[in-house]
């Protein structure tokens, strides 16, 4: 019925802006309500879309967690600059006991209909870089793996030393991409919303010879919920830009060769996978 | 007269001490409080070191203003998350324009006896990267050249879209590096104390329909000063890893290996120059 619609309103429109609006419509995806997790902290809220595709035990044990309101008052204890935002209940409670450990999900194996979005090949880290609805991703062609990647703002699940020893702890990268933790940690989501609030976290690390910071200074996660289970006027409405899409990948090539007179020098036509933008607009 | 008390202090200590006071006076040197900046922010201090092997006039520049008080009260006016928080005075006023313009200081020719500390060869960027007296630099032995990198942390001038065109207008980078301005930007400094408060600097930036920040909210520098021009209580006496020294160059070759049983699976043998920490201690 909407699609009818649609279709009858467009009759009554200029080409142009037909064209227009088709070109909108494939340029940016919504956010689902269902995948998305908004964090209340002290100065704002963040969201963050989660990534079933890729880490899906993680994203069900993070979604049930969530929705018990596990995290609801819990503290950010291990907060470096540059680094991670860490979090989770008392090491060694009962609460932190509770949760059975979790088999790491490092990479998806790509079967012959995986696509992506090119952006890099042979950057220090990985044979190929690119975009996957918008996260940031590795990809072996030869290895046919793909994985999550360390970029900023990208939440992971903490660990033991053992490689199956996930629980309820996650962290929030902070700083210039820890890319040496590929594959080696379960990225499950990135923060599309509010990375600012994530950036205002209290530091609980400080250099030698610095006054220690007390406990009670530790940044709190005030609720930690479901953006489904929100009230409908307490949901953040994002779109993301389509990184599929051929607007995203002609914006690409336009970066990479940097024709704004500002660039009076070139730069090497290369990209940090990392430093790529994929914009977020919210929708009213 | 303090060598001496120093040789003369040695000879009461065993053997074992001696030889741990030999590597830490080697493996840390002091912060210059001629060659740094304490800018005072509503959170908190922060410290930039400058560079004047790498920008000599930008320093003298910046000094200079700094020693003016040119930059007090005037605030952080355009912050973006994950970029750049840039400062300066109102554009256009009479103080802006009463500064002339510089040159621009891209890169500086390496003789024969220059040296540093080689981290990795051929990233994205830069056929070699590396540490110089704790700055992230670019090395080209081809072209006989060396600059200072876009890793998070640095401040460096703002210009027009013309190379020589800086002023007094600076940013400091707040997110993942942006290496494409290695070269066609002048690098002059780096943050080495205090951050987590370049990174609560109140964004001025939003994203598409969410609601502009009123410039009542943006951050003010409260005061700008030289180190040295503070009273000796209030300085901050720090001290910085030499990357120079043998101990910190063994620590790049374990940091490659990543022999720790927490990497069970060892990532690729290689560094990321703007995730390769270099520390700082304070010093009472």
């Amino acid at each position: 019925m909407k699609n009818l619609l649609t279709s009858l309103l467009l009759l009554t429109l200029p080409l142009s802006v037909i064209a227009e609006k088709a070109k909108e419509a494939n340029q940016w995806r919504s956010v689902s309500a269902e995948n998305a997790v908004v964090m209340e902290l002290s100065t704002g809220k963040v969201v963050i879309e989660l990534a079933p595709e890729f880490s899906p035990n993680h994203v069900i044990r993070y979604t049930q967690l969530v929705k018990q309101g596990f995290y609801d008052g819990e503290s950010f204890y291990r907060v470096i600059d540059g680094f991670v935002a860490q979090a989770g209940p008392q090491d060694g409670s009962p609460k932190d006991k509770s949760v059975t450990k979790l088999n790491i999900e490092e990479t998806i194996t790509t079967g012959k209909d995986w696509s992506y979005t090119l952006v890099q090949e042979n950057d220090l880290f990985a044979p190929q870089v690119g975009f996957k609805n918008g996260f940031a991703v590795g990809h072996s062609p030869q290895e046919k793996q793909a994985w999550l990647l360390h970029c900023p703002g990208v939440i992971a699940m903490a660990r033991e030393s053992s490689p199956n020893t996930a629980t309820s702890h996650f962290y929030i990268t902070n700083g210039q991409a820890p890319r040496y933790l590929d594959k080696i940690m379960t990225v499950f989501g990135r923060v599309v919303y509010g990375m600012e609030h994530v950036q205002a976290i209290q530091r609980t690390s400080v250099i030698d010879g610095d006054t220690p910071i007390d406990k009670s200074r530790y940044s709190k996660m005030l609720s930690v919920k479901m953006m489904a289970d929100l009230p409908e006027k307490q949901q953040i409405k994002l779109e993301i830009q389509n990184t599929d899409s051929a607007t995203y990948k002609q914006s690409l090539i336009s970066r990479k060769k940097r024709e704004n007179a500002f660039f009076y020098k070139k730069p090497p036509p290369v990209l940090d996978i990392c430093q790529t933008p994929v914009k977020t607009r919210l929708v009213k």
